[in-house]
């Protein structure tokens, strides 16, 4: 009996606890991720005025460069890191990484570089994450719990996705392996940061699935074979994009550093190539973010959810596009790109298979992130959030394959692996 | 490129190689599952026209006894038998396991005690699936993977619920901690297995939350943070009641071995004190499986989603009932008395707290079971399955903070556990 009172009473202190922690956290990084938000939207805007920024994306680059080189100490490495702190804590993460990450990024998107936002709100999550734990003297076991909570603060603010933030931040710091101790905490804080986001008036893109009536081909099946088979072998697609995103984002970087002896000269040449591509296609639809465009019959993720809505290679363009600015030394995340090729791919093979539109693009959405970041469980449930649960079995299926298929070096560097993704 | 190559071949072969061998296992999981689910209902209809056979309850119970003494093996162990040859493979699984579980479960049900399904399905998968391994000659890691695809497969198939199944298998293992290895051969095998089971014309029943208007308590907060904390709360209740199960049904385990010297005497007592509560209470709705009942009023799971459909204390009585059944040496699964015990308490707390019943009802149902087989994950998508996704983020709060507050115990004793459920 008294084991039990004492047990039941360190669950409660666990929950209060983490529940007054999370509080603050979410107040600043829901606070954070909405003025981001905010003035990525403003940002965006104004960029759609004025095309002629885009011609000042080499400048900007250099901008970028300086500012880290004069201000960003250890900040540079970004989600990697955050996720190294977590794994073994040791130099700390700065202050100023939330600040320079988001003027960075503001920056590669007011001159059209192509990226994202997560990684942007994850640092910030991270970065007040560390401060709140220094200003609460936290020990250092629950700093890395702390450290997991800002990320999942971060993430699930920013995609309107609390869940599939906590599960992300659990799921990322190893590949193949979850486990569950920081959970409570970690819904904890996105939830709350997901109110906090909400409440300063941030709307998030709503995407949707429509409701199918598929054939099933006997009566006694009560699923559509030719359909899921059609969804294994997209799976593998996705994943096989994931990768080839990492790879060559990897080689850019590499290969920019070897050959390219001036460093500041690095995104300043990224930022040429960038508008050398939207010269050659005639098009700046793969500049940004991409979830939207300036004009109706732009390709973007909204679009790439209706037939016609994008090419048939726009997702290999986004790719290109992202790899080269990312890969240059420009700021932002990666996982609004993902979702673009995603979702695009996932058109083209809708058109390439004979299957639904939204459905194949609802599910290259979240199976090109799966593979890219490692985190296939997490991206299944983002399909239900962001879609509905009807297609749960299809987002699984796409999403694990995705992950098998997608080798084993991801996005982050910084992820841990145990053993194989299949053994 | 080379090293592409072969990653990506070695990824194709795993593919091929679990789907084929998922398909003889979901063939024969899935048949003996619709097999189990047909004489499960002929067997619960027989026992409603005969109200009688209650009173054989007992020697159903010694025969039960002398079947698994005669031809039990090591089958007797049951789930706890497969979770060891998972982690340490040894003695092996006997064919036997599958005839005899379901022979022994149905003569528990036919007699009205107070059990489930999942063990039975579970175990028929393992059993399966430890045959297969012989007959294909499959080495030892590869046994493991089978002997989890076979777990997927049954549960997936019992409860039409292929990807919690599959999530099941993996989760169950260890607490708090899940790899992906297996991921694609068990959702490969528990949706065949569901397929197949689906084919033989065998039908789910259907459980639904409505949807709800919540009023959020101002206008620029997205979620109803009173309901929420109602949830939270509930979810500390689930989790208690879970603890409470396993405990009881240890405990009456322990007792009943130590204090009553004959072994077939204790199914015979056990049977007794059955009949006694069923008179004391002058009902029998906690007996049997109980997602239906044999007339419209009777306290049971479907009626547990309605105001009214439970008493206040229904979930203690069938505690007890499936606590003294199961812990008396019947045989069944746990997890429908779960379900059963979760949405009468479910039912209860809602009247208490003014909360929507289907909803709080769709709660219990989940998260008593997460709490009980520490499988918090499991059981999110499980809610999403059955009742679909609007609610994932109060299935996932109900679910996490149940496992955390129903102690380490569980009621699987072969589960292990690497660190403990809270940091």
């Amino acid at each position: 009996m008294q084991q039990f009172f004492n047990t039941q009473t360190a669950t409660l202190r666990f929950i209060f606890k983490w529940t007054l922690l999370a509080i603050p956290l979410a107040l600043l990084t829901g606070s954070l991720v909405a003025l981001f938000l905010w003035s990525l939207d403003e940002v965006t805007k104004v960029r759609y005025q004025h095309t002629w920024l885009l011609y000042l994306l080499p400048l900007g680059g250099i901008l970028i460069y300086f500012l880290y080189k004069k201000l960003g100490k250890n900040s540079e490495k970004g989600n990697n890191l955050i996720l190294d702190e977590i794994h073994t804590p040791g130099g700390g993460i700065p202050k100023r990484m939330a600040p320079l990450v988001l003027a960075t990024t503001l920056i590669t998107h007011l001159f059209g570089g192509s990226a994202g936002r997560e990684g942007t709100a994850v640092q910030m999550g991270g970065s007040v994450a560390a401060w709140l734990g220094r200003v609460f003297r936290l020990e250092q076991k629950d700093v890395s719990i702390m450290l997991m909570c800002g990320i999942a603060a971060g993430f699930g603010a920013v995609f309107g996705t609390p869940i599939t933030g906590a599960i992300f931040a659990l799921e990322v710091l190893i590949i193949g392996t979850l486990t569950f101790h920081a959970m409570i905490p970690c819904l904890v804080a996105s939830f709350l940061a997901d109110v906090v986001c909400a409440a300063w008036g941030i709307h998030h893109t709503k995407y949707s699935i429509s409701s199918h009536d598929f054939q099933p081909i006997a009566s006694y099946l009560h699923v559509d074979v030719w359909l899921l088979l059609k969804v294994i072998v997209a799976g593998a697609c996705f994943g096989l994009t994931s990768r080839l995103f990492a790879v060559l984002t990897y080689q850019i970087k590499l290969q920019s550093n070897k050959l390219i002896p001036i460093p500041w000269l690095i995104p300043a040449i990224g930022g040429c190539i960038v508008i050398g591509f939207c010269f050659a296609l005639g098009t700046t639809d793969y500049t940004g973010l991409g979830v939207s465009g300036p004009h109706e019959n732009s390709v973007n993720i909204v679009n790439a959810f209706h037939a016609g809505g994008a090419d048939t290679w726009s997702w290999l363009w986004k790719l290109l596009f992202t790899a080269i600015t990312l890969g240059m030394g420009f700021k932002g995340g990666e996982v609004t790109p993902l979702f673009f090729m995603g979702a695009a791919l996932g058109n083209t093979l809708a058109i390439l298979f004979g299957t639904p539109v939204d459905l194949m693009a609802g599910l290259g959405f979240i199976a090109v992130f799966a593979g890219a970041t490692n985190t296939p469980l997490a991206c299944t449930i983002m399909g239900v959030e962001l879609f509905g649960g009807e297609y749960l079995v299809y987002y699984a299926l796409a999403c694990f394959n995705a992950y098998i298929f997608s080798g084993k070096m991801g996005i982050y560097s910084s992820q841990r692996s145990t053993s194989g993704k299949i053994l």
